[in-house]
């Protein structure tokens, strides 16, 4: 029997935060890690809008932090499944911060998550695949296969065999940046 | 002048928490979003002492999620700086976590953070060159600049010019993984 | 000179939540006093994109809460601003809690918030008009001037002068509640 | 049987907080959602007192905000249950916030929470009736019945019938406010 | 010039929280050191209180928990100030666990925290005599200074002396305690 | 049969906090509450490594605070486990603040709580002995039992009977103090 298949856009996910007192360091800057906190929590509830499922997170690809997020500023972050494998999902998260009253508005990170779908003792169960739609959910669904190889090579659970094909796939821009 | 140079386990920095009710999801585990929360605390310090200035995150590597820690474990992170690059540090982490009543302890997770020093106005500023000292310190210290090479190509600041090198890059298992 | 006007939409902010375990009572539902304070920075949010100020929350007008909310479950709050009274703005909020493993979604509350813009001293400051344009933005711009008075004759900054126009006030049913 | 009764001022509950960092937007003020939510937890501590039974809040009265609250403001909360309906009591809240080292306090909001007791599934259950004893206590409880009338029309639960008896009901000062 | 001098019950300070998830242990009991955080709070702003000063905890005197407290529980704290040293206050806390549905209330613990009053600088600033009234009141009045002279002995800032005196002062019963 | 024994070294415990906003008080220093809750956990987490049991808070002895640790300061608590008595363990802690970019640490506290094994159902447990090894643990370990006499009579559960070895018990220095 096939497997079910949802759109991408059915787990789009957009939090909203302002930045508190406690989230920031002595500079008065939201510390990275609260963020990814955050992120955490966004790319989750995606993960669980995809698959109706109990969610854990498997994994976070390389994020960068380039821009300074101040105490006030309102964090949104917008969160997506990209592709399904088996039980796991990858999430695409961008996220934005602003400061209102100066009306400046910067986009100032962009990551991927990895959650895997579970029952209710934990173990891992299949999701239904993704439809990409649109010309970037379609962009997206077909670097995920590439950065899942890399995510395997990183982790230590896939040999490298043939540099041709890893240059090609580090070549292929896996990871757009937050400008 | 010739920059001041430290010792690495100078930055050494032990943080222990006990995972309460808010750090979990509904299957009682602790959330990956809390735990890189706890990380980057525990890196920031490590890179604050080898620095002796404030510092901000400027990155964090792949980090894998594989073993469940559940509510009441105990969860010992160590970080240490494994090398600067002028104004920049990587620290590496361990995380254990222990179920203690049960007296089970397992390695969960490892990661590089990079964190920048920064000035009271939030400019970076060159900190001390890392001394690595034993076979592990010295392990970690020759891999940083690979680790740093595919930090730059993921984020798009660096292109790649040369398969063999990156090949070569990628087969010297830069992030060990917890078993 | 005309004040600026901008459209309803604009100040559009769409906030989500996990129900963690330190937001729920001994049932394991989300406290009534929890989801009002989410409700409150959610609202704040859009007067702030309103007004590109910052604001106060000045009053919360009845607030039922019918549906309970479980831990774990997924809360949605959008928050709109409806209309501008000099340095005053009205935000309307509709709240859905979705336990998305299983499937329900419901609308669980409908509210209004006012908040005031102010200052850098606190003092209050005039905030540009709203433009409604769609129905359900016209419908609540209109009756907004209602609300707005039996928040004077609540808060007895009003006095009854005629109990035809109030009788009219309630008939126009100026709280639209959650099936 | 006659349902049991209880003197009002035996659900009298004093809360008092310290404003904290986190509690405080980026004027230094309290938030008006974080007072909503202390003010939740006095009003359902009042309301256990009386029905010694686990309760939900099911809807809050109009609050104005008149006064800022600043960090570091000692927040004083009374919260007694003035009347009780089947399985529903109304619980009015008095709050007033103390700079202490200045010598000032003010009085800054009153407001009316109603809560409903239930049984460990969560469904509704009669709890005593009130007996209110100071001259305020007894105006509380008889200009009860008509806020309660009023909250009915407001959740679109009760229809408007008579304008001369709703505007006898808002001439009664049902929601005295803090000076 | 003669000090100013206030009754000890111009400090009476009463705080009510209710213990939630995050305060708890796996066994679902209020964690001592959450409760030593509130007391800490409650005794701050009875010092204050009484001295209209910013205040900053000196010492804690030795606290038993003989009664767990549970998830649920409400917990009421009253503070009082017993008697001042020139900057420095006594504080005596007495702290009752209720669960209210199965109406049982218990006095779990009683404490003696210090107080220094301070300048916004942070120096010591001498603060208004006690004047004890209720006989209890007396009595923490008069014991305070014995209670004082072990502080100091326990602290290794005063010699003893006279073992006599000391027989006296330990039999005084300085420390009553929760039944 | 004879009681297992472990050595005083294998519960040491060594816990690293920031201090953030919303653990300081209108000074910017860290609220003496906040750091006994912090010392709690480290403690717990102590005794729980040497009984390999859940714990709960027996008591804490005397605690004095004589440094301001400020915000942003890293604090270091360190908890090891000096001697057993049947079910109960008593904790020593040790406890220094850092200001890294002033390159100042100072030690601040030290303290002694006691624990409890429990089983699941909260009764107390036997937990094995503690073997001291070096001087300083030998030394905790032997005035250990004269700690615990006075805790008894300070709380009120022995009686003096010998002013001589009153005397005696509080000329052995029971509570070294931070410089």
């Amino acid at each position: 029997m096939a497997r079910k298949a949802k759109a991408a856009k059915e787990s789009l996910t957009t939090m909203t935060e302002m930045v508190l007192p406690n989230d920031t360091n002595t500079l008065g800057n939201l510390m990275g890690g609260r963020l990814m906190y955050f992120m955490d929590i966004a790319a989750a509830i995606a993960a669980q809008k995809h698959s109706n499922r109990i969610v854990v997170t498997a994994s976070v690809d390389n994020v960068s932090f380039r821009h300074p997020i101040k105490l006030g500023n309102v964090v949104t972050i917008k969160a997506q499944v990209t592709r399904a494998f088996n039980s796991s999902m990858e999430v695409h998260l961008e996220v934005w911060a602003e400061d209102i009253p100066a009306q400046t508005k910067h986009k100032t990170n962009e990551a991927f998550y990895t959650f895997v779908a579970v029952d209710q003792t934990g173990r891992p169960i299949d999701v239904p695949e993704v439809i990409p739609e649109t010309e970037e959910e379609k962009r997206l669904y077909e670097s995920a296969i590439h950065r899942r190889e890399l995510r395997l090579i990183l982790s230590g659970r896939m040999q490298i065999q043939d540099a041709t094909e890893l240059k090609e796939l580090l070549s292929k821009n896996l990871y757009p940046t937050a400008e």
